[in-house]
């Protein structure tokens, strides 16, 4: 059994992303019987989803869960729906932002993801990590690869399961904001994915 | 030179409280040139001050530090402040609620905290530590003790410093409550509890 | 042109609720060469849907604008989309309570709102009337009705534009809770539906 | 029986303030049998106190209710203390910003506000007015002009009683904002202020 984990590169002005920190943790290591490949994707509307489409085709996973920053979020969110929709905030890293686009022209409007969320969200909680289930991904980069990755799967008939984890900001990203911030530290979030993954791996 | 740092035992139906493992931990070390001794104080609003206070006359430290845990904050919190105002949300571990009643009958109305807070708040943020100044220790046990220690040093004469820094709620506690909720790992708040001592014993 | 305002009837244990106000203080009215009809829907998984479907097979609308309570959410939240996930945190009226089933089995995931609610979101602003954009109605009967009416619109070749707002609590409901809660008048959340009707009619 | 009302101007970049509007909307007043003077107070260090407290000297009034703008909070906040310290978050209408000085050196820290605020409160809560009581307010002009009033009335043995109330922004103010933020029509704070002064009236 193997599973793609992903992370993201560090955007909005900041110099770290704790989903690069998780993922890069967990390369090459086994959960449950899973073997870890990870990858960092570009925060970029037209190379995020494609980076990652690309490993899912050459790799064949039997399981992705994609990991990203969700600044102000006091603890881990486990995405339960992507939406067929681009509003950014703020532009990606390449500079360009879109407002009110679908991620894919024609798509249907959503996709609910495939993992066990609710059962994650217990195991996470049962372990002392702090966790909840989320109706919306938003609609920037992480929504983006989160809705492509299920389209991809569901279009080329894949056995694949697949979902997305939003991660607090890390404690010293949190310490350089103006205003009070919640935070998580590396460790949590890390041994929460890991939970996430063993939940994962045995359904 | 000789701090003592205070932690509270669980309450309002906890069974841990960061503040008391804080505490524990830094029993008989050592920080910057501060011998440190240690205390847990009960939660209760006649036992709480009667023991800090016994203790400060008995030890003669040259700072004391009162840690305490604020659920639902989300960073440490650097009191500047104690109002002579007991209101309990909820009774102590005694089962006595107070409301509106002084905590000293005649005493002033507040008095400031003698620690260099603004300097602490600086270092733990560049130490990449979330913390903030705040103005209310609220009007439980943690307000009300603080109020005491400082009214008793004031009114001995004593030249000893005193604060009181509020810590998140842990990530077990987090992960037990029905709304999500900000938490801060015990690493990082002892972290940054050393820190702020490492700053009082440089002033 | 003929417009439906729909409100929900009080539920959780409130006695009133803004959305049945609202739609009461607009029935019969005319804006913008829209002539409103309005309807009061129960909170009951079974009748909500039921009832709301029925008028709109009745009266074929060219609008529909569907009202509901967010206590909480401190402006007008003007929805993007439904899901099709039932996840009531509280019982309906009824005394039902559904977890993680579909609102209907088979159904697509979502549907997006046909209503314009960018437009409807600057007017409301440049109205000095506060309101966003929501992606997400919840898991209750709120998106429960939405997913009902966007899906019998879709399925039945409707021309019928549809949509939601989700409306603060009132004033007299926030002053009961134990914990500050935002509100927002009555007199408020009219003039805003009043103005998105128009944006809605005049598209 | 005479009572002084004052608001504040405009400030922080908005061209209108609810105090004032509420403050404006009470001049020559009569409510529980006091008659009512009003004043706007200018945002600036100097001349924002100065300004209250030659009212307070040449009109000698039985009581005086300080209103200000809290910007974010979501209900009426009846203040209990005013602290001796200004750390201005952003800079007076005269460009002055002051961090960490006392209001008055040597003042004591704090002075407790002496309306029955726990009784306003219940009253408008029970009147559907949200309410809560307030540990700070702040360390800007509001909490400043509080502080000098109570330490004027103190130091002059005079027998008025003094207070402040916060209200939300209002609605038009929020539109504008980028982030939601909860707001409070001008007639419901205008009810709630209407409402404490009866109460203070009756004490």
């Amino acid at each position: 059994m193997k599973f793609l984990i992903t992370g993201f590169e560090p955007f909005g002005g900041s110099t770290i992303n704790p989903s690069e920190q998780v993922a890069k943790a967990l390369e090459g290591q086994t959960i449950g019987g899973a073997q870890l490949i990870t990858a960092i994707l570009p925060v970029n509307g037209q190379y995020g989803p494609r980076t990652l489409l690309q490993i899912v085709q050459d790799e064949q996973p039997d399981g992705v869960l994609c990991l990203g920053e969700a600044s102000g979020r006091p603890v881990l969110s486990i995405e339960r729906i992507a939406v067929n929709l681009l509003d950014y905030r703020i532009p990606d890293n390449a500079g360009y932002q879109v407002v009110d686009e679908p991620v894919i022209p024609g798509g249907p409007a959503a996709y609910f993801t495939t993992i066990p969320v609710r059962k994650i969200a217990q195991e996470l909680r049962e372990s002392g990590i702090p966790a909840e289930l989320s109706l919306s991904a938003g609609t920037y980069l992480c929504n983006q690869v989160l809705y492509c990755l299920l389209h991809f799967i569901e279009t080329n008939h894949l056995a694949a399961r697949a979902g997305f984890i939003h991660l607090p900001a890390l404690p010293q990203q949190a310490a350089g904001r103006a205003a009070p911030q919640p935070s998580m530290s590396l460790e949590c979030s890390l041994a929460g994915i890991r939970t996430a993954i063993g939940v994962m791996s045995g359904c």
